[in-house]
């Protein structure tokens, strides 16, 4: 497999940087890539570092590295661009031609993206993150009243994981809870959580892979068995036909994507912070 | 103030579109964006109803709307991109050059950034997900020997958020500890806490920014009092500094500011998921 640097800088947290360089990457899975993030160049002696990293990794190894970049200050970008790397930055590309569209000149101020807080944005977060905690794993049920979602699905089946993104990304109030065995023997759901239908959303996951993930947690136990999970998923989607819950099957997806189909077929809004 | 409407398109999330143009449009602050996010566009018709809104929007608000997209199907991009809105494609912009430099094609294959999931890593990200769940707010010290970092400081100072968004997307094991009044009283931390010293990170916080925190959570008790924030601040900073402790101040901080500079900081790996 052919090895390739990858140095991933900004004068900010680099975090725009890192997720389009990672889309990209992935895109070339023969290669290998070693990657170096390099966050916080917000100075000319930071720059002149950069590129002296840049320059003796392409001189070590004799392949030009690649620089993922997203600079605001125009001088540092020149600095890390003028060495030997393979220059991309990320807001060149676009801020150019934006400019040109819009009418205006980009504010060039650093960080207003990850950086600069609005108070009460903060706040909104910082309570749908309590939120989720607090209401996690059908406590608080209570407050269900405030919840901007409510997730359901049988234990292990991704709740507080999706809960705690849809928190801490779009600021809702994703609350969520586990579907007992007893709700599945008697084929229905709690007052206080049927009482909050519209608000409902159910996972459901492939009987195997559940199995897997709670033999990790608790090996040879009855929970884990593939037997009991068949049981507790189909009887758990069985429920969400009836009730007319939606549900998705989030076996082969990823915590983003899990957070971000939810919004979609929830339509609800999403505001990234 | 002049009004613009953003399609974040994508066939799949659209997470790495909506990252990149929400960093790109807020560094045009004089410009009032709508943003219309329409992820999972995956077939011929939805791409086609993309294109119908979009054309739709031209015509009603008179201004070409923005498209941001990140295609991997070529069809379906070229199918949006007909369209009458300012197209920029994230992709588009550095595959090309990436296919060059690297010798390969890329490989077309939808998703594998935030895609399609390799199980061990899924159940690390969960693990670390699960353990701040469990180590939250000075729990289960005695898990500390599994800690990748644990994080110091005064109630309401950041410590839940950022050891979640630490684990959510580092998969970093993320333990915190609330500095206590009896611990800043006696002028030490807990022998549990002490022993994991290299591990340790504490958040500072200016006093007044803590009093609005906590008056929101608990209005008009002495824990809200601007004296009692002073103190406890001022105290916990003296700890830090007598322990050897690296800290950060977060008041002008998003969470993922404040993971990615612990991150620096501390010195740990990134490992994006």
């Amino acid at each position: 497999m052919a090895n390739r640097t990858v140095f991933i800088v900004s004068d900010r947290t680099g975090i725009t940087a890192e997720t389009l360089s990672h889309a990209l990457l992935t895109q070339f899975p023969t290669i290998n890539f070693t990657t170096v993030a390099l966050p916080f160049v917000d100075t000319s002696e930071k720059a002149l570092e950069t590129l002296q990293r840049v320059n003796q990794d392409a001189q070590q190894s004799g392949i030009r590295p690649l620089v993922f970049t997203t600079f605001i200050d125009d001088e540092l970008r020149s600095t890390v661009a003028s060495g030997d790397g393979v220059f991309f930055d990320m807001f060149e590309a676009f801020i150019g031609p934006l400019e040109r569209e819009l009418g205006v000149e980009s504010s060039h101020t650093v960080g207003k993206s990850h950086g600069v807080i609005d108070p009460d944005e903060y706040t909104s977060r910082i309570g749908a993150v309590n939120y989720s905690m607090r209401t996690d794993d059908g406590v608080s049920m209570t407050e269900y009243n405030r919840a901007g979602i409510i997730i359901l699905g049988v234990s292990r089946s991704g709740k507080t994981p999706t809960c705690l993104y849809l928190a801490l990304h779009f600021g809702i109030y994703a609350a969520n809870y586990p579907i007992t065995e007893e709700d599945l023997d008697r084929g229905r759901l709690p007052d206080d959580v049927i009482q909050s239908r519209k608000k409902l959303f159910g996972l459901t996951i492939d009987p195997e892979r559940l199995r897997q993930i709670r033999e990790e947690r608790r090996a040879n136990s009855r929970y884990a068995q593939l037997r009991q999970c068949r049981y507790e998923v189909a009887q758990a989607v069985a429920l969400f036909r009836r009730e007319g819950i939606p549900y998705i099957d989030v076996t082969a997806m990823s915590i983003e994507e899990i957070g971000t189909t939810i919004l979609h077929k929830a339509r609800m809004r999403r505001q990234l912070y």
